[in-house]
């Protein structure tokens, strides 16, 4: 198993005979053994047509919309009382959906978000654009210190006294701020949901689904190809009480329309639906479930950061060893040379020659990111390493 | 040419050996010349990766979006002044996305709709839940004749005095009815804009694009796979005057927040869109273009309704010949029979034996309904039509 993983994801450029390492944040890497099964049933998957030809009613794809949900719940351990819906328009149109669909009767009440980078302050944003200032509350904000990932201690939170849901997002991609088992959930009283944009973490390694109210997650990181929102959510939360008063809900951004109609309410994603599936097929056969895939994806990040931490300065990850992203390892080229800029662009041009793509980071920051979603094998993760060490070495 | 596209659709069940005809009314049959490209590209379109694990902001997937955009505005003849944007959420979405970007801020201004179907009843229904009863007007409807395509004369038509824009279904899939160069576009006042739901017959053959404001279509019909929908809008309409004044429109739901960004402000479904891609590169290539797409669209469907209309009675289709759906050809089988059921079921039983699928007509109206989107060849009609008669001869 772990062998066949580690050999999987190993490309070469037909056009150079250049071996490829995808470090893109997404979309990102897929197994090529999911790619392989997905290209045979592109042209024939069920009585000789291809699953992006069959009607969305029909049998076949029923059979796979249940058979993806059913190993969904299964490797996330998902308790009853929760519905699994597929969704479109990924987490930026969930920035409006939780906001209309959980913001509550209630005018008192204030929808508090946690902001630790670029996609939670864009989600609190969203939220009070469309409710209103008053009814948006930023709990707590690493804004001033870039977003590297310095969290406040829980003391400095500002809760709001009446909380209609607490938002978070777990694993920032564009800074590399990722929370995890660290974040305080017992901070959150019982009564309130809890919201989570786990986008780029979601499948990483188990989560304790209970805790939550709601989860959401863009499929185009660790699930499969852009097109597919998944959307966890306790059934209490479709309750029409939570649900804004003063103005109607577009029908298709309505929890309810996709919870009381399997997600068919009208056509959905269905090629990337099944794609999904052939990924959590992947993770429960090949992987071995989400234990073994945290395993795998803390040795990946742990390699690099470690790689980082022991260069002597020469590379710097600026992000808070408490918060750092196991999915999003940024870091810095000898920040503190007089050539910094152009070591970093030498540092990628080198990297990109050498076939270790994608890895600028994003282009609000800058930097290097080096994207480790669960399709990226140690393997891959070690020849970036090698290749970081011979660097500091040369320049 | 033709005889490429005569043969190109023969599917054979490789568990059965039988041919299958698909005739499912979506996501719909693609050609199989696109799906042999796509399942190549699946594992390798750039560097040894597959199109859907590209970033969405790397020069390859850049690439095929702009080629995408160039080829179907020359398909379609899209005039300057018009913005093509490629969005999610099908169709229905846009029923909200419509009445919230273009009933303007007049509060005297009605939108109104032409109702000939189930998805232009939908769509009316949809904006009277959004914006209030008195900002939508039902101009004209043919619910009493259950959608019959009995479409009164324009003089009993009810525009509003004061229109913010009128909406119509170029093509109702459900019912088999189809406006096409029927619809009245002279009794639209210049200065409104008019609004076209073509998600089931865009790209079947030429349309005047400058007569719309705004013209949109999921793509699982005649374009590529479910997740992608693509809106072809007039600039003018990007104004803010243009937008809902009472309520705030999800991010995601303005058309403004496409046009600036090139329709990359988020992911977009960067699979599906590619798929459209190739099916514009076929229509080009391998059909030669609309006007051919269109003289073979109206050879299927005339075929098939010269064989109802033939047979003395057997099968009737209930649709108002002046308005009959090129794409959805929907018939009754023998209706004045006292065994009219039992009859129609054996119809469907004994075509899916012979390989002739999702021929049974919308669950909400019953009766067979074939339908014949781009990808069907004309070879194909002509089997199931041998097969009609052949059971009416039988039984």
């Amino acid at each position: 198993m772990a062998n066949n993983y580690n050999n999987n994801n190993v490309r070469i450029d037909p056009a150079t005979g250049l071996r490829i390492i995808n470090f893109s944040a997404g979309p990102g890497l897929m197994p090529v053994s999911v790619l392989a099964e997905a290209g045979q049933s592109m042209a024939s998957f069920s009585q000789g047509h291809g699953l992006m030809e069959l009607s969305h009613r029909g049998k076949a794809f029923e059979a796979v919309l249940a058979e993806t949900e059913a190993d969904f719940r299964q490797l996330l351990a998902i308790p009853d009382g929760y519905s699994v819906l597929f969704m479109q328009g990924g987490a930026t149109l969930q920035f409006s959906t939780v906001a209309l669909n959980l913001v509550g009767a209630d005018a008192d009440a204030k929808c508090d978000y946690i902001v630790t980078g670029a996609w939670s302050a864009k989600a609190a944003e969203e939220a009070e654009r469309l409710l209103g200032k008053g009814r948006v509350n930023v709990v707590v904000s690493t804004k001033k210190s870039k977003h590297n990932g310095d969290v406040p201690a829980l003391d400095q939170w500002k809760f709001s006294q009446k909380q209609a849901y607490v938002f978070y997002c777990d694993n920032e991609t564009v800074h590399g701020v990722e929370f995890g088992n660290k974040f305080p959930f017992d901070a959150i009283p019982s009564n309130v949901p809890l919201i989570c944009d786990m986008s780029s973490n979601i499948l990483s390694g188990p989560i304790d689904v209970s805790k939550y109210g709601l989860i959401f997650a863009g499929a185009q990181k660790n699930m499969g190809p852009a097109g597919v929102t998944v959307v966890i959510i306790r059934d209490d939360l479709l309750s029409p009480s939570r649900k804004c008063a003063t103005q109607p809900i577009p029908q298709l951004l309505d929890y309810n329309t996709y919870s009381t109609s399997q997600s068919m309410y009208n056509t959905p994603p269905t090629f990337p639906i099944y794609m999904c599936g052939l990924v959590f097929k992947w993770l429960k056969t090949e992987i071995g479930g989400l234990d073994q895939m945290s395993a795998i994806n803390t040795a990946k990040s742990s390699a690099l950061y470690n790689a980082i931490d022991g260069s002597n300065g020469f590379y710097v990850c600026p992000v808070n060893k408490a918060y750092r992203s196991r999915m999003n390892v940024c870091f810095l080229v000898n920040p503190k040379s007089p050539d910094a800029a152009a070591l970093e662009k030498r540092f990628l041009a080198e990297a990109e020659a050498k076939g270790m793509v994608q890895l600028a980071g994003h282009r609000s920051v800058g930097g290097v990111r080096a994207s480790l979603y669960n399709a990226m094998t140690l393997e891959n993760v070690q020849i970036l390493i090698a290749f970081m060490k011979e660097f500091q070495a040369r320049v």
